[in-house]
């Protein structure tokens, strides 16, 4: 039997009419060599449009209604390429969530993916059909529709690759690849052709947009091989490899930044155990992502604690630290909002020393003043003033010979 | 246990968010006296632009695909609906078809129902929770998505008020019930407080438009009382009443009028058994409706016969004629657009002789010549001169003093 290709495309990539006829020539020359079964999102704009519309009524509409609503914008874009794809003669067929059984557990517009009618899916594919599910949505056990989430898709084409042992899943979008760097900031910035799951996963997580972070994480855990392409431009994309392939690694894979994050700093904590809890306990309480969190040594039973959040976030961290006050001494509590993150990643750090203190004097050179630093096995975060964002990753770049 | 009403909002009703605003106000106000069911059509104008999404790639869509993407209209008006009443505090869920399992035949865009999943409704409704149902939309026993067809969510309201056995199907619309005749043409048109299903059935056959025809059928079939009535301007509408009171009726209750017709006259065939079947056996089977149908006694073996049909089937019934050219002999094919019917309908009409005399003499006192007569126990249609249609609806209301 022919091997299955799971092709999933983007809100952008299927914008318009004119855009979803070009995603319809895409998948009509792919299964010609492969069984294909297609993930769409909504054409651009409309979830936004439907969430303007549920705004007019309530700031926060009914969560299972708003997600009945906001599903609808995939329903129409699976069968707008599906009328498109039989206008070019090609057997397709529409499936929503409910169709194919994506059980999803019934947390509203945040929901997790529990089970795929995989057979449903096949037996389409037997029956010569190309299945062209609609991504993002989901049903409860009582058949109400739930939403993954923004960017959800990505994670609705992986599980469906992983559940119906596909070959590969490949991720349509605007872009043409992973690349070491954003090209807007660093011209010569170098599409990769391939990275690890691990590599993109650190990207991810730090703003690359490529692709949703928990996607990754999906393919990862269930070995879904990934390549990232561009639904504009021919060309092949980034694989991102199940793992490390043995072969020598580039020290630095690629380097990414965030600006839209805001530094909180509690000066003169006393280092007592279970500090760190109580600050960041009623944070995640609240569902607020904390990112770079670094204490350092204590001098005379104090110590610096400093984190970062989301700008989004700022306001809500003020009040829960005006609330904690009483049962967290502290001196005084900073607050940075002109601040950037730049991580420098790659799998081939784990061996080779030497990377962060190059890292370090580059900048240093430049007149970088590194305010932060934190640092995993595979990557190296630095948080700098934010008007010397492109700057570093300049720097950085160069240094580490990326456009080579 | 309160009564049930099923209350449905066509798509003028819903039109905009302040529209769905003040159609839920109408919605808390009779939930305090009653159990409510809600069935809604897509906000107007939204059907229409997904049609138009479907014919960029081809004017004769594939018809499954095409049912699941112009469903989604009443899915975004159900749950924005939902959303509006729980604004405003009221318990409301909404249904998709797929959900109270709306079970239809497979003719996608003009499927009938076949079952409901009553329990399902009647549960949601035991939780004190308002069910708002997608209008419009089926499932087929594959689950597959349908719909019944423009205006098919009075057909929706009616079904389901039958299966729950409920007290009233209220059919809320612009306007404030069912007039003698269109207000446009007699200013003094008086609205109806009630009329019988069989003159109703008469006048939305005629194209009064203020409900479906199918659901009129459904509601005398199934013995639902149905009430019409505006979701604009307050007032009690027009309640449509299972059968004759009784009481003395009223001669006439209703003129009816349409323009869109084309008359078509074979002139000169042969007075044959089978020729009728001849002519129209090809036409219905293209599924085109044939509306008025005349044949006048013989003269020396040949008569002439007349049919009109809707001016969008003008050019195929052409064609059709030419092809029966051989096998039906006449001598002149007669094809004038330029016409109108006019209708008098009324439950009275049936035990009172000079109905039609008076209608014919009030028109030719006014000049106002009749083309064709055509005659049922309720109804007289005569087709007339286009140009004379108002001069002649306005005559023959004040003549039957409809406006007293």
């Amino acid at each position: 039997m022919t091997e299955i290709i799971v092709q999933k495309f983007g809100g952008t990539s299927v914008g318009t009419v004119e855009r979803i006829d070009a995603v319809a020539e895409i998948i009509k020359d792919a299964s010609k060599s492969n069984n294909i079964v297609v993930v769409v999102s909504a054409m651009e704009g409309e979830t936004n449009k439907l969430v303007g519309l549920a705004n007019h009524f309530s700031q926060s509409p009914d969560k299972r209604e708003f997600d009945a609503l906001v599903s609808t914008g995939e329903t129409v874009s699976s069968a707008l390429l599906a009328i498109a794809l039989h206008a070019k003669g090609i057997n397709a067929k529409s499936y929503s969530a409910s169709q194919i059984s994506m059980k999803t557990t019934d947390s509203y517009s945040k929901a997790k993916i529990l089970d795929i009618d995989a057979n449903k899916i096949m037996e389409v594919v037997g029956q010569n059909t190309i299945p062209i599910i609609t991504g993002f949505q989901g049903i409860t056990e009582t058949g109400d529709i739930t939403t993954l989430g923004r960017g959800g898709s990505d994670t609705t084409a992986v599980a469906i690759a992983a559940q119906i042992g596909a070959k590969r899943c490949d991720i349509y979008t605007d872009v043409d690849g992973v690349f070491t760097t954003d090209p807007k900031v660093v011209p010569n910035a170098k599409k990769l052709d391939s990275i690890t799951m691990e590599e993109m996963l650190e990207l991810a997580g730090q703003g690359a947009k490529v692709m949703q972070t928990r996607a990754v994480e999906f393919a990862n855990k269930y070995k879904v091989p990934v390549r990232v392409l561009s639904s504009f431009d021919e060309g092949d994309g980034t694989l991102i490899s199940l793992k490390d392939d043995g072969m020598e690694n580039a020290l630095i894979s690629g380097i990414a930044f965030q600006k839209d994050q805001v530094k909180f700093t509690l000066h003169g904590v006393g280092d007592i155990p279970g500090t760190a809890f109580k600050i960041l306990g009623p944070i995640s309480e609240k569902d607020i992502e904390v990112d770079v969190i670094v204490q350092n040594v204590s001098v005379d039973g104090k110590t610096d604690f400093t984190f970062t959040v989301s700008k989004d976030d700022e306001s809500d961290v003020k009040d829960i630290i005006e609330e904690i006050k009483t049962e967290v001494e502290f001196k005084d509590l900073m607050i940075n909002s002109d601040i950037a993150k730049v991580s420098l990643v790659g799998v081939g750090m784990r061996t080779h020393a030497g990377i962060a203190s190059k890292a370090f004097k580059a900048l240093s050179e430049n007149d970088v003043n590194i305010q932060i630093i934190s640092t995993s096995e595979i990557k190296i975060t630095m948080v700098i003033d934010k008007s010397l964002v492109e700057k570093a990753v300049q720097v950085l770049h160069e240094e580490f010979e990326l456009d080579k």
